[in-house]
């Protein structure tokens, strides 16, 4: 019988704190569709002051908010967007963007650290006087932290940079900033300023900050108002979504600084995983609340089978590869959860490696 | 200085009462991307049971659950659908089956009643095998209640017949249910029974039910199944989306059974408008809980106008045409705030019809 | 085994005549998507001269022409169009507004006539920041001549009316002017008066004006730079195209001309059909080149019957409704060829009237 | 004064030979959209035969073809295609696949032969009923010859492989067959036997054989069917079509067989070229008939450079990268048109390396 949960699958796994359930129990609600909640508005307005732009908007998800995002940049037909061909909006959301906003995806190849070579960017780009057979680009994508690199954090300089090739070109610049406040403390430099260069930016609010639902997309006035048109059109417009918001408030001014403990904490899990010796963590991509560890002879072990033996004693993980696992902290996980999770991998692991015959 | 306030603009503008409140405090939750949200889990089941259909989902509007819907029973390209011309679905969702599902509306009239007469809606059918210039009729909506027809209620009987001509055509049927348990209730007949001719329904629970946000579509267990993937494209996947459930599901059990007041209110309301005697109500076509009242002489008196002087005393309206004003009846509207309302809109009326040579 | 040929089911089955053959097989050619084909460029200059517009594009059908300038006037996502409920565009291409281009409809009734109702077009107008929940109309269609109305002539005054309709609201007004010569001839006004307020025009070439293949689109400079690109993305981009265009030019030059013997053909037709006594013309409703004829007692004469009985004797039509049939005269129709159809026809009803009882 | 002629731009400039103009103004039609016109409907049957399948569709351009191809087999919304990143249809047709088609794009590198890596082909699929995050992947696709890779050929077996992991997984196989015949007679392979595994092939008529406009796409009835219905939308029916299909029939006969020669012309271009010290030529490519030669130092001469000088002697090149330019072969450039480039390319390269001071 299981008796202890320890889930590592992702940092969208957290419980709403007590401190969120008495917010959503007390939020003060209106019709936000017909006019405009007050717990939504707060929300927004902070949002918007935290990360330096003119407006937001409070989006069921962080798929709508990137897939509004695109479509407002790429809101005239025949648009193209370049991207990270490993970037989160390019692999795991459904590929909405063609499927329902009809942009075409240009990918670049994402480097190990998660961003594009500037200079492949910039030979992507095409002009809507360009070739008559060529789309138009009109949008870069970024994604910081950058989830498929293991939570590598996108540099202020490399953003600026990007953002002074989308201005030179007359592009937008959108990042998915699901876990742009896990970069803002990895890298020591306010989120504000890391996104400065962006023309939105989409943030979540139900991963490391741990808010039930709901992402904020913020960018200037007249992009928020073109997204609350599309919200509303995709079915995104809630009543009175005051009682997320007042969750996502709480997350915003209480978890925030908790996101350096989780940093912190994916160190000791990466290091300890470094001394079962059939694994291996790259400890230079350990930049923040991911771990991703690789299986040495995956012949033998495969991660499909280190995670089943590993939710046989409530260790929940995630198979990133053929090769390789992952692992995600959040505020909810504790030093000691890590270590019976620890525990765990490499009791698993072994018993593997002695099965292995029987696989 | 506004003391009062009284909000009939839509019953979309409840607010979640004390018992939804602790409920979503209390909620049992779980990430409903990743894995099935345990309250969520049985918000669907619930409603799948009362509505006689084998699977639902959860989705945070109306619009989505309409959008969704149309597009999975039309997910072939080339799709066209069969709808009231003064349906929802047509005119209130921003044209997104079109804009967003690519799918091609083809209009029959809404008689006053809120039906279609059935022999054009026959008529309207085109066929995957037919002339090459005509798109696929794949479905076809109905909406009960019927809200621009003032709330009026589609019968066990129409429904049915609707059922057979989508049947006999390999056609299928959609019901925007936003209000049926209004209908349900208003006709006395069981709301599966009502729906039982449906392939798919949208429920509404931040309506009249008044739980904050969010909608139920049932269907077929594998409608669902597309639907769910649908949802996660379109962004409306959430994840621990229980503590909105939670309010629902306290919505569903303590509410419906208040629509049945809701209904008598509304025709309280009626009579005291029709004793108005600038303003008439049409007595027949209140079945529900909305009242639309006209203007005898709306060159004189503007439907705006009258909602800007009631703004002034706290009583909130929406101009419906050039001609007519909606109220809308909810849990949350007692007796005393009608005669309040009613009162201000005698007011109005005589204020503006003494100034008129000032509008 | 019959031995006369008279086909009057559109004037699209005409054959390229000796002209256009010699011109196809001289046509100074070149390739037409990498830089411009002279022949092509000649025909779209004459064209954009006639209709006093900037520029001209051909394009293999009149569905694409009507597709390319919908989708470039409502080049932004969430765009609404306002159309006739009976117009080509509506019934006849598939719904590709919809289908391919995203675009929504919203119908206004035909009159018979083939107009729309002034204060309808207006009210149905929905500016882009309109409510949240609607849709942005961008353009309003006409269609001259109005195929379904049975080919009649839409005026200078009522299409001005409604430019000057488009203009107030900042829409654009398109015209599909597959008949826009057959309207020109029969009102006796010049075809560039007739579409002058007009932001945008499709011309067939293809129907009475009997080219082989081809539809021009004309407008200003700007709208036609975006028309190219698009033409190019839907494949309509063709290489030596100038073969198709030395014969549209022959129609052009030719054929126009032509359009006011079959508006006389179509009334000796209706008048030779009015004769038959099972039968009725609405002789006011042929204007230009179009008859439909209605069955009075079409319980017992199927419009289906009559033109399998007639195609027995080589004269084709098409059945147009459940108690009309559609007859469209064009340059190689001779009046013996009436004459004989309507001998056929005369038997043909007789002969169903007769065998009724076996049908 | 330039006196001579020499476009190697592409096999696209072609002009009709005698026997083609001819062939159109003598051909016989009838309208391909309201029934079947004779001359298209040999065209289409010999084809399919010649190609091994069921049926067959003429289009206007190689990009409909793609077009109609990739949306048939992608008919349902939410669909992903794995093709080349540096493809045609990636690259070169508007990104329309995803701006009208809606299918969202997964690129596999192309190696310099052209093919992708099997296994990365195969890691690409997602199926289904995988993630819910996951568009479902319905189709591959191949272009042979592969135009970016200088028109390399696909071998069977490479073709017979990549059909075999579509059938094992339920996928779709589409070639881009543009040039197919070009790599069926460089391969020495029947073309039937070349696309055997493939359930659709676009081919052009209008590139090497030499006809002034369109493709033909086959594959089996159904999808056929399908695919017509698509080309009504797409607007390219077309009426008396049969005047383009009277001069791809002639191409179809008798030019066939001229592309070996085309292939020899292109090693002779090659080879001299070699012999141009600045200028290199990687003679593997050089299967069929295009030819791409480098510039050795690209910072002294610029592709755009060549082009342009070459233009002034009325040789006609198009520059395909940085350090590159693209020259193509064709029935219609002779041995000496050959010799004449060869003679202005080394003395322009001369020219431009001297003058290279004032570039």
């Amino acid at each position: 019988m299981v008796t202890r949960h320890v889930d590592l699958r992702s940092d969208t796994v957290t419980k709403p704190t007590e401190a969120m359930r008495v917010a959503m129990a007390n939020a003060e609600v209106d019709d936000d569709v017909l006019g405009a909640d007050p717990t939504a508005y707060r929300l927004e307005s902070e949002m918007a002051k935290l990360m330096g732009k003119e407006a937001a908007l409070f989006v069921p998800s962080g798929t709508m908010a990137n897939l509004i995002s695109v479509m407002v940049h790429c809101d005239v037909r025949g648009s193209e967007v370049i991207l990270g061909d490993n970037c989160h909006i390019h692999v795991y959301e459904n590929g909405g963007i063609s499927t329902i906003g009809g942009v075409h995806p240009k990918t670049v190849k994402n480097k190990p650290d998660g961003t594009m070579d500037i200079a492949e960017i910039e030979a992507a780009i095409r002009h809507p006087n360009g070739e008559l057979y060529y789309p138009s680009t009109r949008l870069i994508c970024l994604e910081n932290t950058h989830a498929n690199s293991g939570g590598r954090c996108i540099s202020v300089e490399y953003t600026d940079k990007v953002g002074e090739i989308a201005k030179r070109h007359g592009l937008k610049l959108h990042i998915d900033g699901a876990r742009i406040f896990n970069a803002s403390i990895a890298l020591g430099v306010p989120v504000h300023r890391l996104v400065q260069a962006a023309d939105s930016v989409s943030v979540c609010l139900s991963k490391g900050l741990g808010a039930p639902v709901g992402s904020v997309i913020v960018g200037s006035k007249s992009f928020i108002t073109k997204a609350k048109r599309l919200r509303k059109t995709l079915g995104g417009g809630m009543r009175q979504v005051g009682v997320l918001c007042a969750a996502a408030l709480v997350a915003l001014r209480e978890n925030v600084k908790k996101l350096e403990d989780d940093h912190r904490k994916a160190k000791i899990l990466a290091d300890g995983l470094n001394q079962i010796k059939q694994l291996s963590v790259n400890m230079s991509s350990v930049e923040t609340n991911m771990v991703y560890f690789n299986i040495l002879d995956s012949s033998l072990i495969s991660p499909e089978k280190i995670c089943e033996v590993l939710e046989e004693h409530g260790v929940l993980a995630m198979p990133a590869s053929a090769v390789s696992v992952r692992l995600v902290l959040h505020h909810q996980i504790s030093e000691s959860d890590i270590n019976y999770a620890l525990t765990c991998i490499k009791q698993a692991v072994e018993q593997i490696a002695t099965d292995g015959s029987t696989k």
